[in-house]
């Protein structure tokens, strides 16, 4: 194990996408076990998300990082020290490790790592069966609450969260539509994943659209982007329906630029409901998740895919991926071999 | 009785303000009854109520009144002729009359009138235990969801709805702020009904004050009048915050320029909701509603008022003082004396 710790702290607060300079890549020394309840952890993938461009610019449901500090993100990694019987050396854990090759955790309190589970791999451990996976779920059906035969619309339909979004609301005996941007994106979800129908965002009309691909209206819409699609489906909105927010991520490089929804007294008029929601919430429920999401992955009925870039240093970079619509799948970072 | 009825029909699609060319004013003849179940009404006040500039622009909840068509109103009236056993000429009865001295209204059915109880001022059954109060209760109760020491701040707040919801959740045990326009308005909520503070958003900062007079910040805000002051409290909204969408009267006028709300995203960020309603939908729900505000009105704990023009001929200048604000409490029409 190297003495090293290679670590990304936040150098700048970006303005519109972020650049390799709003982060300085520093090698210090690798951070030592100092007090009783703490692990050592060699991270192996990290977790490359939306909402992680939120965390360099303010305060929301997370404090901001601060300049200087170690970027914030999820990940997963294999125990390599431990004082606490609970954790031993060689244990896979995912938490809050941050962009660094090693992190010391505390074993009790909010910031303690969860153990994966046996067997399941750990990219998957970070996508379908870690928090995307749980983001989709608990945003799905405790917001949703989609009813057979309901129709549920899913924007960033390619990406980790509508990907899983769509499969479970196949599950659960919904039609489902699925915009994302571009052919390849749109063939792979009506192909692999059995959405009913997909809009390529990109090249098509997605007002008219949605009329095309939802006679019914819409029931749920999950959404992951805002904006003018966000727009569209409001105005097909069936009654009594439900926007999940889920995320915005058209606004995240430039929040000033995010409109409001316009549409948004279709509410009103579709006695409609739209509501947010943060994963973070439901950490005590996360067993009847796993449960479920554990038994469709292993039965070949959840599908995942991850879109891994390699190497701490391209982070930013990964970042970046999410914001041009590069990645399928889940985007992860390896920065060790497991 | 009159073989006059006198009729406003609307003429054209407003532009902006209602202008009383948009309506033509005619003599016809009074209508009679035709067939079994129909009752012949003398209309006494008209309800006049901020969605009627709605129905005469486009198909929403109803579908648009056609140019050619009696302009659609609630209001209240005399029997004077039946031919259903169940109502007897002299009963007094509200329901879709329209801007008209005269009404046949089916006596089965979604068209037909309800019997209004007896002892109640026919004003007030047209606001405070009307339509109105009704919307106020609902929206509150059922969408809102009020608990006992909550923070609700309502727009509108000297209007119609808004009067009712602000006392309704200072019964409900709530610290209720009221935003309004004028110092006049303010005095009479904070006064007269007990509201803990108002707002006025004429000479006011208000997303400032909302800070001063919601140190806890919004569990619930209803909203009546859309626009700028919605912005101002998603900004200021509670964990788990809700906001109850029952008009947005600052768009009515000019629906191209309204705009979405840009803080929309406090409801991820607060795990918060905003939901719509139509009071429509809970005419099964009426008696609950009516036995705890008719409890209320009688005990002297929920106060009315009502703000009344003269004379049908004056319908379109009655509906412009909601949009100018020169209302103060419920706005009715008395076209005849009882």
């Amino acid at each position: 194990m190297s003495d090293i710790n290679r670590v990304l702290r936040l150098a700048a607060r970006p303005k519109g996408m972020v650049q390799d300079s709003d982060f300085d890549l520093r090698e210090e020394p690798r951070p030592e076990l100092t007090k009783e309840g703490q692990v050592l952890v060699r991270n192996l993938y990290l977790s490359v998300d939306p909402t992680q461009r939120g965390w360099i610019e303010r305060d929301s449901y997370l404090p901001a990082v601060a300049i200087g500090e170690v970027m914030r993100s999820f990940g997963a990694g294999r125990v390599v020290a431990s004082n606490d019987p609970d954790f031993a050396p060689g244990d896979l854990v995912s938490g809050m490790v941050g962009w660094q090759d090693h992190v010391v955790l505390p074993t009790k309190g909010g910031g303690r790592p969860t153990k994966l589970p046996p067997g399941v791999p750990l990219t998957n451990a970070l996508s379908i069966l870690g928090l995307t996976g749980l983001t989709a779920y608990f945003g799905l059906l405790d917001i949703g609450r989609p009813k057979e035969g309901e129709t549920v619309v899913v924007s960033g339909a390619a990406g980790a969260t509508g990907m899983a979004v769509g499969q479970i609301a196949k599950l659960k005996g919904c039609r489902v539509v699925g915009i994302a941007g571009g052919k390849d994106k749109c063939d792979w979800i009506t192909g692999e994943l059995g959405f009913d129908a997909a809009i390529d965002y990109k090249a098509e009309d997605v007002a008219k659209r949605l009329e095309e691909t939802c006679p019914k209206r819409i029931d749920i819409y999950f959404d992951n982007v805002g904006g003018d699609i966000l727009d569209a489906a409001l105005l097909h909105l069936a009654m009594r329906g439900r926007v999940v927010l889920c995320g915005a991520i058209s606004g995240y490089n430039d929040a000033s630029a995010l409109k409001g929804p316009k549409n948004y007294l279709s509410l009103l008029v579709q006695r409609g409901r739209m509501e947010g929601f943060i994963i973070l919430d439901y950490f005590d429920r996360v067993g009847e998740a796993f449960q479920e999401l554990g038994a469709w992955f292993q039965a070949g009925k959840l599908k995942d895919r991850v879109d891994v870039v390699d190497g701490l240093e391209n982070a930013p970079a990964a970042l970046r991926r999410l914001f041009t619509g590069k990645n399928t799948g889940k985007q992860l970072l390896k920065i060790a071999e497991g």
